[in-house]
């Protein structure tokens, strides 16, 4: 037994919990960022938040300029306006765009990062922040990274650091009511693959395995209602609980070679994060089971899968129409992939033929 | 879906941590306290942590007076200790008290609490902790409770504090070796009841329910190694870390009646806390199976058991002869346990009529 283990978020979780944990946001300051995607505003969690620190007597500015996989641009004029208007610290509301740019903003309010944000070794000083999460997926308000888009490098690149863990996140099911099916299920196809990448990381213990087999007993749960595209507020707490579980594992494990691929896939064809894991996500395992067949075995069966077939069949239904992409652009995705950080952190070694692999048996023409 | 969910703790976990992590103590300041019990120093982990202190260039100054049931004089001369030799830090190392003890001098350390240590509401400036088990029971390595001897109220009372959580605390099971077979299996009672108490406590949600089910289920395979009274390494690891989910659980839950009645068995005849706890469950989860009979079964199957005659049968032999105490005491023991706060805390109300009930069909005459 041998592992490292770390959350400090204070979980508050429940219907209305905003309003009711009002006094949750007090002992933060008097003067708040928001930051929030364009679509977060809808879904009654930005009025929510207003509300509570409107009963609190703190005073706020909303930034709602942060794009899907948010751009390094976007995080520096966040940091700016924190500063403009005196933030003390920050509010982040939406899915994974939002609470991922809200760390780096948190930073950058603190701190000068220089000309590249990627390799600037941050400092514990950093805004306090509370999430809120809007989608079930990301589970970035349990954890300490911030993913950004990298343009120089062509990929989404994580930034890590213990202080972008949020003080607190509120989880209400309620907010994801308004979510259209492809987000609800892709990002639920995210927190799978947190969960299951995090059992087959090098860091992966026994804490963590507890934690991910739990995310996974929940959203082999909510798979009927995944595939119909139904949803009960029961379905949808149970989703963002299970996606906080996964990030609470991937806190502490990180990811593997999933998303160092998917990253491709988002970058050049635009797939949506957690669709593009999904799309990779039964062939990554079909090398897994050659592999390392007891562990990968043990993962599958605690998402209720006998096999990576079983898993594929499952998230078919959810995924649309596969891209067909010509081996040539794969061969680089793969190189990409082969040299991106999360790869060392995969139990199972994935080789640039691995990964080639995965990428034309998933996506290939 | 309803909780609220705090655990802030760096866990450390796996053979030889203290050494290997070395690094962990190096950012809690020069000068430290060692605070553990006269019995600690044979296990090993005293030298280990001297080893790591040493090889960062720090100084300490042990403090081995604190008594099983710490006193608040042990506490209050631990805090003027603390201050004499200048400590930025507390090190913690032993079972229960010890732990319980350095919270309460880490806080004295820095805020004089005045003549009444259980009245007084502690403030955030305690000095920071970092926590090493060599029992695998009470889990005060991951809670922020401190539990001292309360002589003026004839109980032992909890003192509670968010800053109480250790920044960190180190699992290692090697320091249990030369544990005896009494304290090893009491304090796994211990740790039973605790996640058993946090599933029928008010605050029970979702993710102290899964922690406090994977418990359970860990002691529940321990219960072979238990009852012989032989143990691997790898059982006490396995013990270990049941105990600090388990402290995870109530950490955030709470206990319930158990331990409300268990103090009165420790203070007025000498049980130890785990074996008092150890008498007194079956035949509080026999008033749980009349009063909420769906959650008490899932708690007891949880951990293996179809009933509470099933957890008797389990635990008796662990226990040794029952005390025989006669009715006027333990109407007394009802009585001040109906008073104590945990019992607010428990989902089954258990009134003067049912503590008596539980006391006298487990240690009546």
């Amino acid at each position: 037994m041998e592992f490292r283990y770390y959350m400090p978020v204070r979980i508050v979780c429940g219907r209305d919990c905003v309003k009711k944990g009002a006094e949750e946001f007090a002992a933060f300051g008097k003067k708040c960022l928001i930051v929030t995607g364009k679509s977060s505003a809808g879904n009654g969690a930005l009025a929510d938040v207003q509300a509570a620190l409107a009963r609190n007597g703190q005073e706020w500015t909303v930034f709602d300029r942060i794009p899907p996989n948010p751009t390094v641009e976007s995080v520096r004029e966040g940091g700016r306006l924190a500063r403009e208007c005196g933030a003390e610290f920050i509010v982040a509301i939406g899915g994974g765009s939002p609470m991922d740019a809200a760390k780096a903003i948190a930073m950058l309010a603190r701190q000068d990062a220089g000309e590249d944000i990627f390799s600037y070794k941050s400092g514990a000083d950093v805004l306090p922040m509370v999430h809120i999460p809007t989608t079930a997926g990301t589970g970035s308000e349990v954890t300490p990274y911030a993913i950004l888009t990298n343009d120089e490098k062509e990929t989404k690149t994580s930034i890590s650091n213990p202080a972008f863990f949020p003080k607190t996140a509120f989880l209400d099911g309620k907010y994801m009511r308004g979510l259209g099916q492809e987000t609800t299920a892709y990002t639920a196809i995210d927190a799978m693959s947190h969960a299951m990448e995090g059992m087959l990381s090098v860091r992966a213990g026994e804490l963590t395995d507890a934690l991910a087999k739990e995310s996974l007993r929940i959203l082999r749960g909510e798979l009927p209602a995944l595939t119909k595209g139904e949803y009960t507020d029961e379905d949808r707490d149970a989703l963002l609980y299970a996606a906080a579980l996964a990030g609470m594992v991937i806190a502490n494990t990180g990811t593997c070679a999933v998303h160092s691929m998917g990253y491709s896939l988002t970058y050049f064809h635009g797939a949506p994060h957690g669709r593009a894991n999904g799309l990779l996500l039964p062939e990554f395992f079909a090398v897994c089971e050659e592999k390392l067949p007891g562990r990968a075995k043990e993962i599958l069966g605690a998402a209720g899968f006998a096999s990576h077939e079983e898993l594929a069949a499952a998230l078919a239904p959810l995924l649309g129409e596969r891209e067909k992409i010509g081996e040539g652009l794969l061969r680089g995705y793969a190189h990409k992939a082969s040299v991106n950080k999360n790869i060392k952190n995969c139990r199972v070694f994935f080789g640039e033929e691995d990964l080639f692999r995965v990428f034309s048996r998933s996506v290939g023409e």
